[in-house]
């Protein structure tokens, strides 16, 4: 059986982010577009949530933003379906996953193979779902950090692109752990996103390999 | 309910290393011993492997040794009933596993509560069990390391000690990661046993506290 190689596009590259708060991620991500370092524009910001201060924060700096309220669909998959439109229809070319906080369909992660990714604030296999630095503290972990991922159905299981580590000291809290974290994220993810449009990433079975 | 604390005994130790092959990390620990960093004696090196290098090398250093042949035990509980029985015999403060490759009964465990340390290499709880440095590699994370911890009737989930990180290469087999890995845990370990008799590390609930 041959192996299956997926590269990454180098083009100019359209960017939807999605998110659910107030998403510093996205933040991160749009001063490495302005400043020019990622060769792409945020053609979408998107939300599962009206009042997400990241979806104001977006509208505000005339970003093309959308809502979809989740009560006039019947199911989950509509929504995402619906949401696979609107992308395809703006020729999306990577949806990056900012804080949103609902879990995707696999119809929608079939639809954008290799083409989502997401930040988990944790170093995975470690401590996926939610809460993970309380998770980390509670277990007693020296180190942490932070992981950006291509997205699969299971849930922060696909390949991983960059990783950042952080210590966890013993007197941390979740609020002072979580900001060594996220200090960490607004770096990787803007890195991630830039490697992805240099047409660099290149997928192997689970492995992800900068060239 | 009162939180349950457990510290470590500040004492001049007796250390039992127990181990099935080469014992590198017994070696270490010998290291520690003979240059006055640890304030411990190693006072039996055990193996459930009458040829495993690391037992002979003990016994060319004039260690006391012990081998305790599996066959000859009705099952896994009578081998480690009698395995405790020669360490309490000789007084073991704590049991250093080293490369042990036969799971321990939950008795052992219970009759040396934080009595036991083991080193893992890889960072827990990342990739517990087996052949986890290609497992590490497979899975494609950016960093991996090692563990000392202490030891429950649950494999590879006690509390955790120390640990290192090491970065993991694009080009590493499963050799050069392990190579890269045993270096610091030729590090850490010693670490913690120097930890461990200073009465430093206070156990409560699943973290470790040093003092």
């Amino acid at each position: 059986m041959q192996e299956e190689i997926y590269k990454s596009p180098k083009k100019r590259g359209k960017i939807a982010v999605f998110l659910s708060g107030r998403g510093s991620n996205f933040l991160a991500l749009s001063d490495a577009v302005q400043s020019g370092s990622i060769n792409a524009d945020i053609a979408l910001v998107f939300s599962n949530k009206k009042a997400a201060p990241g979806l104001l924060h977006a509208r505000e700096m005339g970003l093309k933003t959308l809502y979809l309220r989740p009560k006039n669909f019947d199911s989950r998959e509509a929504y995402d379906e619906r949401l696979a439109e609107e992308a395809k229809k703006i020729e999306i070319d990577l949806i990056c996953l900012a804080g949103y906080m609902k879990i995707l369909t696999p119809g929608l992660c079939r639809k954008f193979k290799n083409k989502i990714i997401n930040i988990h604030p944790a170093l995975l296999p470690s401590f996926p779902g939610l809460h993970v630095q309380q998770k980390a503290i509670d277990w007693g972990v020296r180190f942490s950090g932070a992981t950006v991922h291509f997205v699969e159905a299971e849930v922060d299981m696909g390949p991983i692109i960059i990783q950042a580590v952080v210590p966890v000291e013993q007197d941390d809290t979740e609020e002072t752990l979580s900001a060594r974290i996220l200090k960490e994220e607004h770096k990787i993810y803007p890195e991630a996103v830039r490697l992805y449009f240099e047409g660099r990433l290149e997928v192997r079975e689970r492995r992800v390999f900068i060239t």
